[in-house]
């Protein structure tokens, strides 16, 4: 294994390009900037950033790159179109725009597709080749290093092979660093890939690329595949976001070349990163970071199963295709009511508590579980609200039955709330939020204004309590999750809020549910604020 | 291309079993039936529907669905082990409850990884050989058709492979009629999945299946590379739910074996269904249809960029890899802020609007898109939202300015609300909202009450409206979203509604935003009944 990332292998990221085409995706400048740092600590080589000239947004971004960040590890790269037919580069505003963003690589797109260029171009094939080879070689000469993108290279090479093939060539002669292949509509699969790259480079010599759609759901294998097949250069987005159903995935393309291949294609001080960067960037464009992503969902290293969870107690790495740690993410325990007595015992232990001895215990836990998620609670990303049930058991004696509290102390109790939403004749709105509740031994009456019920009640709750437990101010709400569970069966539906709570250094999350979304914030809100004292040490006393 | 789906080639599902492991998955009996009657229309030819005797939920559901599913395509198989060590397997209940569950297909489980046998199993080589070949000759015996599903078979190869292969080799003596290759800890990639099936078929001469784990989000290549290889029969899940990341996809890997291998795995008359069952099951199970879904998401033929709009108008196939009508699916343009004003001339005719005409109208529109964009709309996934702002623009004169409803005249026009909702000292809960509205020159007020504070406003609201709109009794709320999107750069964090009403035959979304989940959800009910009355051909007066 090679220990050093070299230019003989690239890693080329176009989520600022090509993903921000994903449904849902709305990029700020400062957004861009942000998502830039992130691949550039995660050791990628290039950075496609936009088409600068083409809107005022990315001319922006070029700009602020090159003056606010120090690349470590990335170039930045334009993104841009060979000139218009029947022109001169040199002429074409659009062509001297790449030159002068000042990025030290250009990436022009190409068409490669006999019938894209005779019906979407609409020039002669004769002429598309010359608008390839005079682009390349004009931005040559301004000193830029140039990658070619084939648009719709597969199914050109599928429809014209020669002339597919002859655009390849040409960028080849005139100068351009590496060809990319573009699978632009998504269509192909693996042995496809790998036997039109094997024939491209047999045929040109030209170093080529990847770059491909997930229409198939085959992107990433369709980019290992390219590479098997000797490509040299990989263009990916993070998350695989990108138009319809999604671009190639950078992590799993990366943890492939690296962990699998056991090629050094990013720093390998980088990959342990991985996790963390593709949350981050999910944060930043708006988006659930996907649970189920390949080596980084939080649900990438979940064991649920009985069966399995048993036998990951004998030796975890029988049960898992890589040590989760080499890219940041943990092995973690299901609690579910498909979980049995392991599943709860080594998650028990995960939090601290030492179950193994206490069958009695374990039992009445996973009945709990059992009993609770029936209602439409999920301990599984809920953490929180699990260790508080199973401190209830711990302190509960097997005759207290199944009140939710269970018969851990706790450090208020509610006799009751009312929250006011209103929207005014004028139409200004309001929010208005009254509590009382019981703490050491005080009753407390409060009332909290907010932009919404929940803040308002979140407001009056902290002021209820704020002289008694001042450690309350500390915390921050930092997200928050509604979801509707549908009635089947003949129930109702039900609400289930899920609220994530910081205290400045950790952060937890906990479950509510019931039959409206104020009830079941109030639920997550007792169980947060609860779980923060518990944290900061305070002796429950109700 | 072949025409019939014969014996020769297996597409056996395992949602039911292997896909019920998915993190937040939890079936019950009646869930389970329907989605056995959904792979049924599908075609599939092997419905894996639990482990009879294992747990009284899958011993009801091999009862009920023997006597109340009329299979027309697929067969009923039941999972389980290889008998215990030591033991006969006529002797061990688990076995014999699989020949006693009454499937005539029955899947059993076997250890393929000789330090799974020895560390998991704990048993000898030698023994656990000899578990397969009684296993499958005793339900052989019973007049079983017998898969076996060797569990960790790729790291097994690797690690030993004349034992595995062995493994492999015996099941296939002993009468198996397909032996399962089991990529259970999801790590393998294509080419060496291709290669070691190839290997082993070449070496046992025995009819092999494929079950991949997406754990290097490789699943759905690696199935159909193990089918390269030679296997003929695909183990699947339905939208590839799984543990960890997930199981191989039955909807891509069924679209690429039909549509790009030219192989007929389902009924040809199946295939456009894939879509609506896809999406059928995703409710089943409770979770979110993958918008991202390769085939069957809702984004997965929806075009959003400016260049491909302007281009699709001229021949929609050179930017589709299949078409979507093949699958159920359909193709989209995108109304959205990186929209220009070929997107929203197509979303128009879409709607039955001609645009064509009128620039000044359509740049309105795009401005009014991307000013509601900004403040956190979407119209992407609120269809009727958009149509009521286009219906505005298209009635309001360009001096009318940029007012919520711009020109187009409404049904009724609120001049206030409010909603309570409170937890009494009893724990009980109350809500009742009132609302304040005109119509057809009446001013109506009314309070309703509710399970939450939007149902009670919903309510209020059909009150007040009851008697001047009768036509809003056939409206139901037929799902309820929310979504906070978190302020960033300073700003406050908004919440967004997106709300499905039905009239009984067409379904349509509105959206709202707001600072609060109350103000928002108000703004969508206003959308989602206004486009109700415009629906239902009643003439607006306000």
């Amino acid at each position: 294994m090679t220990t050093d990332v070299t230019d003989s292998f690239h890693v080329f990221d176009t989520t600022l390009r090509d993903g921000a085409q994903r449904e849902g995706i709305n990029l700020t400048v400062a957004d861009k900037l942000t998502i830039a740092r992130h691949l550039d600590d995660f050791g990628v080589g290039f950075i496609e950033g936009g088409w600068p000239g083409a809107n005022p947004r990315d001319t922006e971004f070029f700009q602020r790159a090159r003056q606010e960040i120090d690349f470590r590890h990335a170039q930045l790269v334009a993104f841009g179109a060979t000139r218009r037919a029947g022109t001169r580069a040199a002429d074409d505003p659009q062509v001297v725009a790449l030159a002068d963003s000042g990025a030290p690589v250009v990436t022009i797109v190409a068409k490669s597709h006999d019938r894209h260029v005779e019906l979407a171009l609409r020039t002669t094939l004769e002429e598309n080749l010359a608008m390839v080879a005079d682009t390349v070689a004009y931005l040559r000469e301004r000193g830029c290093r140039v990658f070619v993108d084939c648009e719709h290279f597969f199914d050109g090479h599928r429809a014209n092979p020669a002339y597919a093939t002859e655009v390849v060539a040409t960028a080849h002669r005139a100068g351009a660093d590496v060809v990319v292949l573009c699978d632009t509509n998504g269509g192909m699969l693996p042995s496809q890939v790998h036997r039109v790259v094997a024939e491209v480079l047999a045929d040109t010599g030209a170093r080529l690329g990847i770059h491909a759609q997930d229409d198939t759901g085959c992107a990433v294998a369709n980019t290992l595949a390219a590479v098997e097949g000797g490509a040299t250069h990989v263009q990916c987005t993070a998350n695989g976001y990108g138009e319809r159903v999604g671009n190639a995935n950078l992590f799993p393309v990366v943890a492939a070349l690296q962990l699998k291949h056991g090629r050094t294609v990013v720093p390998p001080a980088a990959l342990p990163e991985m996790t963390r960067i593709s949350h981050a960037i999910a944060e930043v464009v708006n988006l659930t970071p996907s649970t189920h992503e390949p080596y980084v969902g939080v649900s990438a290293f979940a064991h649920k199963a009985g069966l399995h969870a048993s036998a990951i107690k004998v030796d975890p790495d029988l049960y898992q295709h890589t040590d989760p740690e080499l890219v940041g993410n943990s092995m973690r325990m299901l609690v579910s009511d498909m979980a049995g007595r392991a599943s709860v015992e080594l998650k028990g232990k995960e939090l601290g508590y030492d179950l193994t001895g206490d069958r009695d215990l374990v039992g009445r836990v996973v009945a709990r579980v059992k009993e609770q998620e029936l209602k439409g609670y999920t301990y599984e990303a809920a953490d929180a609200s699990f260790e508080l049930l199973l401190r209830d058991e711990v302190h509960a004696s097997p005759e207290s039955g199944g009140s939710r509290h269970g018969g851990a102390k706790r450090y208020f109790r509610v006799e009751s709330w009312r929250a006011i939403a209103e929207e005014r004749p004028d139409g200004s709105h309001a929010n208005e939020a009254t509590v009382r509740v019981w703490a050491k031994g005080e009753r407390a009456v409060a009332t909290g204004e907010g932009n919404g019920p929940v803040n308002a009640l979140d407001r009056a709750l902290r002021v209820a309590l704020e002289s008694v437990y001042p450690q309350l101010a500390r915390l921050e709400l930092v997200d928050y999750k509604v979801r509707i569970l549908e009635g089947r069966h003949g129930t109702n539906s039900t609400t289930r809020v899920l609220i994530s709570t910081s205290d400045g250094s950790a952060e937890w999350s906990t479950v509510g549910v019931a039959e409206n979304v104020i009830a079941a914030s109030w639920q997550a809100l007792d169980d947060a604020y609860t779980y923060g004292l518990l944290k900061a040490g305070v002796e429950p006393t109700e």
